[in-house]
């Protein structure tokens, strides 16, 4: 039996990777009268009186909502928010699981942005925070600029934002290794969807100077005609020395190769022409962009992909738990740069430089010491950019 | 410490009555592969082959939402969405305890009606049954009819539906008692909101000929000035004999009366005029329409209240679990009208006739037996009015 026949199984005997449970019995009158009339009373006074203290009687500081209109789930595309559920149960399991955090998944049927922005906004007062996942771009950064106008309470599309910390986490132990700094380094990104988008985001407010962005059209330049309005805010904040032409230029030369587009797009020649030391991560699934094998034939000195079964996966389930563990435990009202970029440290740090090697860059997904490490630094963070509210 | 102080503390305690479990352990990359990447694509791409298989890969079957805007909280009233939320995760446990369905709250941040309907019908994909709960009327009526007509999977409004089927289980066992059938009573109730115009659709669909109904105004009648639509029709479908007058008017002559109105609206005198062997059910809370004490007094033979501390409590906790433990079961389109018949059918009988008397005419509601009945039964009339899907 392969893995997806044995998945198959599997989920047919779970029929539901989660469920609810009670944290109260009901055997008695004495119970129903305090979990529910007429007691119950008493804790919808005091939140209606002063509604923070919806935080102290409910759920609401530890419930995160796991939400997808089925537009972009994993490598299968648009196949609709019933067929997505099974991920976005997974990812409710991973919330559990790796941070404490109470997930469940809510499947959309609209694609309409406006009409997932209000659904959301209206079913908001249950939650602490919102967990975006598989919407398609460009509609994803539309859904969540609007989200985060309305909300006050974090919104965080993990395939953006869970990807780029942990990529992010690492070039900063990649660069460790390699003794070069992020303000000096020429990184190349290839697709400027959802993942390529926000992590060019993040290595810019780490401090990196030099990002070209391609896609499918090559070299994204500032007079070059786009698809949308982030194309054009990525064409304004990269390529400060306006390279052009295709991937195979643009790489020429670059220090970091980040892949988050197509299979088998990278040839050795290509690698051959990048800077010596040369790191890539090429993390299309499953296929990378070039295996690794190839690209250390080709004189690469650290590689890392979205596989499990080679060094330095690069894993989002290292970042978004604890991303969230720590966001709720402050009440933040909102995950902002300062926080991922220090769930991105955390996450390097939790390898001790005894152990750090072209091998070991990124931890292990199970090692759940790294969950508490990003938690606490996310706290940090949320405290000092003045997010948190308790 | 009185019940609402050890309620308050209760709740500061659990923060949050209901939590997610997972059903799975993820400990290693085999778990993981199982129940996330790249296992979970395979129930994915099923589920978009053959949508009915999502019933098979993942919780919808078993899945219920506690829906609420909060505009009629209890006696409460409209203390808003996070206020609500301490009742409705109460209801989410209800529905654990007693019936193992897996119920969340949504309490939402709009009273639009057609907004809450579209952000209903948004996030229906995840659930097998919606529970409308604590909506005011006649809003309500409107929400649950826009529902009904646009989704595929039950939608039941507990303050409507619940309440009725208990009260009609209470008025099959009275009448046994007092030896009179549902064609032949005339029945008074005081009260059109949500919980008075379901009561009495559902006596009427159980073949009760002369209903009454009041309001604060008096006896409603066909000719006269109503407040909004779902009153006119109420107006069409009762008051048989073109009864007017006020409350004291309509009451003469009554075998029953059900009052889910306000405290202490019925006197001794009033209750006199009712035929002989009269049966009341004053369902206000906490002080009902008329004490027991003073109802007996004024020689009524059977009587029911809202409360726990005296005998016939009219508490749809009887009802709800195992209509939607039937329901999902047979994977119901609807609750419809058989299937609340049907319910009330096996609560009355869940009492069997040697032990009925005039105290004991509903069921205790830990006696988790009358869910099981109620819920084989709701799956007999699902299958037998050809709303069943499996």
């Amino acid at each position: 039996m392969n893995i997806y026949e044995e998945a198959l199984k599997f989920h047919q005997e779970k029929r539901g990777k989660i469920e609810i449970k009670s944290t109260c019995e009901v055997k008695n009158a004495k119970d129903l009268s305090l979990a529910y009339t007429p007691g119950v009373a008493e804790p919808c006074r005091e939140i209606h009186k002063d509604p923070s203290k919806v935080y102290t009687y409910t759920r609401k500081w530890n419930s995160v909502a796991v939400i997808s209109d089925g537009t972009a789930v994993l490598g299968l595309g648009d196949i609709g928010p019933l067929a997505a559920l099974p991920v976005m149960e997974g990812k409710s399991v991973l919330f559990k699981e790796f941070a404490n955090v109470d997930a469940f998944p809510i499947v959309l049927d609209t694609k309409d942005v406006d009409e997932i922005v209000n659904t959301i906004c209206n079913i908001a007062p249950t939650l602490g925070a919102i967990n975006l996942e598989d919407i398609s771009a460009p509609r994803c950064f539309d859904v969540e600029k609007k989200l985060k106008e309305r909300l006050d309470i974090p919104v965080f599309h993990d395939d953006q934002h869970g990807t780029a910390i942990v990529v992010l986490a690492g070039v900063i132990n990649a660069l460790k290794i390699v003794n070069k700094s992020l303000k000096d380094i020429k990184i190349v990104i290839n697709g400027s969807g959802s993942a390529g988008t926000a992590i060019c985001k993040l290595l810019l407010s780490s401090g990196v100077k030099n990002i070209v962005m391609c896609d499918i059209n090559g070299i994204i330049t500032k007079n070059k005609e786009l698809n949308n309005m982030y194309m054009e805010e990525l064409a304004q904040i990269t390529n400060p020395n306006n390279e052009t032409g295709m991937l195979k230029d643009a790489i020429k030369y670059a220090d970091i190769f980040i892949g988050v587009s197509a299979p088998n797009i990278v040839s050795k020649e290509m690698v051959k022409t990048m800077n010596k030391d040369g790191i890539i991560f090429a993390m299309a699934n499953p296929t990378p962009e070039i295996f690794p094998e190839d690209a250390k034939e080709a004189g690469i000195a650290i590689m890392g992909t979205g596989r499990s079964d080679y060094p330095n996966q690069i894993n989002n389930v290292l970042a978004f738990p604890g991303v969230f563990r720590g966001a709720l435990d402050v009440r933040a009202s909102d995950i902002n740069e300062e926080m991922k970029v220090a769930a991105a440290y955390a996450i390097a740090n939790a390898i001790s430089p005894k152990d750090l090697n072209p091998e070991f860059i990124i931890p292990k997904a199970f090692d759940l010491n790294v969950q508490t490490l990003v938690a606490e630094a996310v706290k940090e963070a949320a405290i000092k950019s003045g997010v948190a509210r308790i």
